[in-house]
């Protein structure tokens, strides 16, 4: 249930005087019951008066646009603990404060620091030809460039099933090709070759490891991607080939005479570095303790400029942010955005924040998260209590209107970043965008602003508004929802 | 008209017994004559059977896709003199053997060589960004990284209108944006920003070029493509920009403030190379002196596998020649498939060839190449005599079974290569491609297997070998037709 604070609703100094005359008790219980409907009656459409005016707005805003466009030209890639990722940082600050948020700080997050400084890759036989390679995110180096002959599994399971003695001493190529789904369920199905492959290839005794790209474009622009942190052992140099590249070797591969590859990778952890999870309030109307939380990964990789991963995610918070503050009445409860540091290479930020803030749970309303870029959003899921029920309700009808319908099948994760706050036990939203072209651009060096569509990021601002406007307005709790991993 | 030479039907023993018998000669004439329609008749029926059974061959015919995978991965890139050129003319030789050509001959072709060891591009300001540039064949050398504030011209016009005073130093950006179209026309309409550029560029006294890439993709990588060679003065260092690239530049011009670009191209011309024509004939059915012309280039930029420039032309030009001389009785005319040498650089392999063939022309009964991909062709052009048009109405009849239109509204011109035959008298019929994707790959790293269609490939070759068998059948000849430039 939705109660918009109304100048004209919330309160009514004729009640009190009325009140004070019992011999009109009856009449006056009548007329204090149906002022309440009327009150009721007219804040509700009031209240969808101004979802339907918000949502205009943002169909016809370029905010996000513009902000997109800054960011992806101003500072363009911003690879954790790269000096641009400190750009990045001096960027979001003082554009929340250019966007007029109440409060901006940042807080410091520290990780180790990866490095990209060169990588190549040959065949060798039966002919010279460049490789299209990028190292995997969190690869040794090759410590100069290393010679072998490769040897090729459809999956991961295939790899993890074969002899060491077969492996031993040679160049694993893992060729399992992503599928695109509106969903982006493919990616879940075959990011394992790049996660866990590094290891599974040393503890074979391979000498390095290539994979297919894990993404679904036809494109020579291959895909990087960090390999897990947190796999017992030491990984081999890893590095993704292009699509198109692992179709050749493929080819080459079946005429059954070795195929013999260079692979020269420089690069590999290297200190620490510290960034800053981004963080911007607006205020409610209300003088209350509990904000929405909106949230987004500032950083990106460093191949394209994160157009899509994640630049359309920060712009779209950041301008859901302000033209919700920008309402001649802002909603009940203030907002947080935060923009999280390094959640490319291991959900630093995210987890950083659930940590310095899991005790300040209570003051939070709800999570919601963008980081799947900007195509069309199509449906959303929810992780609240049952009580909240009526507010989903409220949202599943003005987000209808843009397209969006609510899925029940499985209750929402919150996102990477804000999702770590989920675990703690805080109520999630997600806006889930088609991500059929996501998984073509991701961790590419096609990610930028080209690939946004402007109108699909009108369509996301106008969702977001929506979620923002009736979340923020809620007189009901979502959560705290139970503890989960 | 079309008379296919057919065991049953060229020879009539009965003729010359019933010659002898005067008495019989009105009888005897008009059996000839009721013979001599029923043969034709026949002939024809035999014709059109013939071709629908080579055009279903061919639309079920792998040979065109193995030919190319072939070439793309076994030689892949094959710059024009480079080891991989080498390496291309051996799997050409090899390949006209395996498909048994009557005789393959390969003639040489000598051109400057031209080198691309390393190329980089970074903008400095407004901040630090890697550009995906590709230098253009034939720039010279930056001779170490050069620095220097960008000038935006939208089009070479407007360059050459610029006072020297505001380029002078400066490194010009030209932006103008290659339109898709189904006829490729986008192509002339940029492609000199590419070609003269470097020269205007540097008469107005610019320290270098960049251009936006002339291809129709949004794709993070560049297309190369020849500076000319004929213009005076000498080029500045030049590279393309991707299209992303070049957006993100307009970004930053917008702003008004200064862009700041270093470019560092270690290419250029180095002494001479030669490569060869690889020719590979199959003899007609008949012993005339005759044949029709195939071709297509071997040569590739080395950016990407060349497959859909120009090893779809390769393919198709040596698997409709196999096909036809497969028949169990071959067209009257031979086939004489020509593999240039470097059309890249400045199309030596079809200048070659014309200037050691001109005093041949009466040798070739018409040409045809391709070199534009191998999407479905959609129309066919001709130059050929008035004579020889009802060669053409049978051919525009079974080609329009597979989708294609003849096209009157202008001549044929024969191709980069074969055209410098038609410049000298050769009569050509051009067989053209839907170029909508084309320029989106053209001369880029994406240039690759993938990229062509199986079926689109099986529907080119159905278009060949009916050309190839039409002409290589006819009793008129096409030409010659006038010189022209």
């Amino acid at each position: 249930m939705i109660m918009p604070v109304n100048a004209r609703t919330a309160e009514h100094p004729a009640l009190e005087i009325q009140m004070r005359h019992s011999l009109h008790l009856i009449i006056v219980c009548l007329a204090l019951v149906l002022t309440g409907i009327a009150a009721n009656a007219q804040s509700a459409d009031a209240t969808d008066e101004v979802i339907v005016r918000l949502q205009k707005e943002a169909l016809n805003s370029d905010l996000a646009w513009n902000l997109l466009a800054a960011l992806t030209s101003e500072v363009g890639p911003r690879m954790a603990g790269s000096e641009a990722d400190s750009i990045a940082v001096k960027w979001a600050v003082d554009t929340m404060h250019s966007l007029g948020f109440d409060r901006v700080w940042t807080e410091p997050v520290s990780f180790p620091r990866w490095r990209r400084i060169s990588e190549n890759a040959q065949l060798l036989t039966p002919s010279k030809q460049n490789l299209v390679i990028t190292a995997l995110g969190g690869s040794p180096s090759t410590g100069g460039p290393l010679e072998g002959e490769l040897i090729q599994f459809a999956t991961l399971e295939a790899l993890e099933a074969a002899a060491s003695e077969v492996v031993q001493g040679k160049i694993v190529f893992l060729s399992s090709r992503m599928r695109k789904t509106r969903e982006g369920t493919g990616y879940g199905e075959t990011v394992m070759n790049r996660s866990r492959g590094p290891y599974v290839a040393a503890r074979k005794g391979a000498m390095a490891l290539l994979i297919r790209s894990v993404g679904t474009d036809t494109d020579r622009l291959p895909h990087t991607g960090m390999i897990s942190g947190s796999q017992p052992g030491a990984p081999v140099p890893s590095a993704a080939l292009s699509n198109p590249d692992a179709d050749n070797l493929m080819i080459l591969l079946s005429h059954q005479a070795p195929v013999r590859v260079r692979l020269d990778l420089d690069v590999g952890f290297e200190g620490s570095a510290t960034s800053y999870n981004v963080v911007g309030e607006f205020d409610g109307s209300a003088d209350l303790d509990q904000r929405v939380l909106l949230g987004a990964h500032l950083d990106s990789w460093d191949l394209g400029t994160g157009a899509v991963d994640d630049g359309a995610g920060v712009a779209l918070v950041l301008a859901a942010a302000r033209l919700v503050a920008d309402l001649p009445l802002r909603p009940r409860h203030g907002t947080r955005v935060v923009l999280y540091a390094n959640e490319e290479q291991g959900v630093y930020g995210g987890i950083s924040y659930a940590k310095l803030h899991e005790k300040d749970l209570h003051e939070y309303l709800i999570g919601a998260e963008s980081d799947l870029g900007a195509d069309r959003i199509y449906r959303f899921k929810t992780l609240i209590l049952p009580q909240a029920e009526p507010v989903i309700d409220l949202l599943a009808m003005h987000l209808k209107s843009l397209g969006i319908e609510r899925d029940n099948a499985e209750p929402a994760g919150g996102g990477a970043d804000v999702g770590q706050m989920r675990k703690v036990g805080l109520p999630v939203i997600d806006l889930n965008q088609d991500a059929s072209r996501y998984f073509d651009l991701h961790h590419t060096a096609n990610d930028t602003l080209d690939k946004v569509n402007p109108d699909n990021l009108r369509q996301n601002l106008a969702a977001w508004v929506t979620l923002l406007y009736i979340t923020a307005n809620s007189t009901v709790a979502f959560g705290p929802v139970d503890r989960s991993e």
